[in-house]
């Protein structure tokens, strides 16, 4: 890799990535899951046989059949590992692009028309949630969450009742598990208290997919959006998986009849069929949690040994078992961040450098967390092994030692 | 593939899928690369590289920027194709959602936002665009195409004098070539025709790429569409091409920073790294044309050899080298296009079953031909042999003793 293909990002990042790039021998212990899942073998055997195929999904030849069949059986994959209908599955090309299509002031119920005047939306909800989709920000309600993370169903509540319905239903997006704390709602509660007020209910169920048993039933809402390269496989397919074949948002993108005219433009087969055959490995490979929750409170332990007063985000809250979030007084995350990967141990900071800000996570901000230091975020899968935390513990014990907080402690 | 999986196909298609299952062993002649071409050798290669990262291009650690390096050398590589500046590429997962955004009755011409009040297509474009993305059909004109499938540049003039300019600018959307005739269009005088009314013109030249040479400072339209799958990529990316680095459209896909801000999601890592390949070998692959039009020109040789009095559409005008359209009367191309497939021959007949339309080509019907017989799509590509041309000719010849069209001749 070469230095102008970073050009874009700032200043500061490109300088550090210089340093990177000079520093980068070494072990590498991947810990950023939830950015991110390395694909899985069976995704990618899933899109060499996918590549190998000729045809178009739409084209009635056996070329065109056999590209179908891929689609096809990627569907009912994607939907048992949610335990919805297979004719519910929607793919598009992502979460973003599922959000953007659900997040819609129209509907249809069947053939009749069906508007959304509002959307009501958790604080910590994902950029493209808290982005709106088709609604203007003035459209858009932002439901707080508490201190460990939590919204509050009787805040939402109140909101839904005071909602007009005379102008329209109202549209909630509530997120199942939070991609940075990891924390996760009371969805089957929220369902309850959406559907008395008439309301649609969408779950971004992207970070929960493949850590946590899911059953759209169960859960109760309208629509759950998933993503493909959160569960190990590639990253250019998600969907949105319906609870009934009635009620479905305004298409996003229109053109051909693909996806029953729901969403337009040919099938990203090696991606839908990489996708297919990860969600199939992840309604096995959930039952491997435990494991990832021993991992994961392998390295929560080592973060309260080497820093008593570390802060544990969402500690209070039922959390994914993969993932710590956590701020360290004294210690800078994005400093850190960067120590850690010249250490050979990636994982992420609150903050995205590509996309030109950096700055403090929103999610800390909804839960009240104003601390300057910021968090650090490691997240762990399948792949990850006993000695990738102790390379992390071992890490954040030279990060902690080296950091402005250790000198006072010294001076002191 | 078994039969439920086809399922959604209508009765009539799921039959004669049968059919196929049972008889489509023997050789097979993939002649339908206007639907989708099979993924070249380089863009195999280049998606297995981009499976093997871990990371998100979003991330700053090593494994992140690994990730941005492969999407920043497609962009290099995509933009190289058709003579643009990379920072001018968008990444979109298609063709379908690159119109969805670029017809849109918003944009910003940097900070200024900067409104289209009308949307003007050609009767013979792409689905996608006739759809018109974000315009309802009361916003969009239809600009009629001659009997040859050329637009009539004096028309669409008189169109655009007679547009409103105090309502907001004109958005003209006409393709550089047809996905069914090849019929290439008079873009570098279309543009200047949408550029003296003050107009924002889009072109999509997803037929065009890699068959004949492209640029788009010569073009001079203000955007065009590409597709990864129609020049030897994978499904599922596409892009965006802009002159200047000024005027966009809304994003159609908001959240995170991605794409500059222009279209929000995870970057579809190994399907771009596979359209940037393509790309780099379609720009080698166009000095190729004159052998593919030999091909061409070799089908249809045949055609008039064996039904003289064949329609080959659009030969009256500039066509795409690789494109061959015919009607024969008597002959009924949906049926024909299934004695083909039994005969180990794919190519597509004006209609797209998948999508439970049975119909006559919209294309055709712009072009003013209204026989019931259809037409059939011969497109050839780089991996096409001369073998495959013979092997098409004698299906054809089959088929056409076998139709009605042969009994009676035979009858009188």
């Amino acid at each position: 890799m070469n230095f102008k293909e970073i050009a874009h990002l700032a200043p500061t990042c490109r300088d550090l990535g210089r340093q990177f790039e000079q520093e980068m021998a070494g072990p590498r212990s991947y810990l950023d899951f939830n950015a991110t899942a390395p694909l899985l073998d069976e995704a990618r055997e899933a899109m060499l046989e996918a590549m190998s195929l000729p045809g178009n999904p739409s084209s009635v030849h056996a070329e065109g059949r056999a590209a179908r069949g891929v689609v096809d059986r990627a569907r009912r994959e994607v939907a048992a590992l949610v335990g919805a209908k297979p004719s519910n599955v929607t793919f598009t090309s992502g979460a973003s692009e599922a959000a953007a299509t659900l997040l819609s002031p129209l509907f249809r119920n069947g053939q009749i028309p069906l508007s959304a005047s509002r959307l009501y939306v958790s604080a910590s909800e994902h950029p493209c949630v808290l982005a709106g989709g088709r609604f203007t920000s003035e459209g858009i309600s932002v439901i707080p969450v508490h201190t460990d993370g939590l919204i509050d169903p009787g805040a939402l509540r109140a909101v839904l009742t005071a909602h007009d319905r005379g102008r329209g239903a109202p549209l909630v997006a509530v997120q199942l598990a939070n991609s940075e704390t990891g924390v996760i709602q009371p969805i089957a509660a929220v369902s309850e208290i959406v559907r008395a007020a008439g309301g649609i209910f969408v779950v971004d169920a992207v970070q929960a997919a493949g850590r946590m048993p899911l059953n759209i039933s169960a859960l109760g809402p309208d629509f759950l959006i998933l993503s493909s390269h959160k569960i190990g496989g590639p990253k250019g397919a998600g969907a949105i998986i319906a609870l009934s074949d009635v009620l479905m948002p305004e298409p996003l993108i229109r053109g051909g009849g693909q996806e029953k005219g729901h969403r337009a433009g040919t099938e990203a087969l090696p991606a839908i069929a990489g996708f297919g055959a990860a969600a199939k490995a992840a309604a096995r490979l959930v039952g491997d949690a435990r494991r990832l929750a021993r991992l994961r409170d392998l390295a929560e332990a080592s973060v309260r040994a080497i820093a008593t007063d570390a802060v544990i985000h969402g500690a209070n809250a039922p959390r994914l078992p993969n993932t710590l979030f956590f701020s360290i007084p004294g210690v800078k995350a994005e400093t850190a961040q960067i120590a850690f990967d010249l250490a050979g141990v990636a994982l992420s900071a609150g903050s995205a450098c590509s996309s030109g800000k950096v700055g403090p996570s929103h999610v800390l901000t909804a839960m009240g967390f104003a601390e300057e230091w910021g968090a650090l975020r490691l997240s762990v899968g399948y792949q990850t092994t006993e000695a990738e935390i102790e390379h992390f513990a071992a890490a954040l014990t030279t990060v902690v030692a080296r950091s402005g907080r250790a000198k006072k402690a010294d001076a002191a």
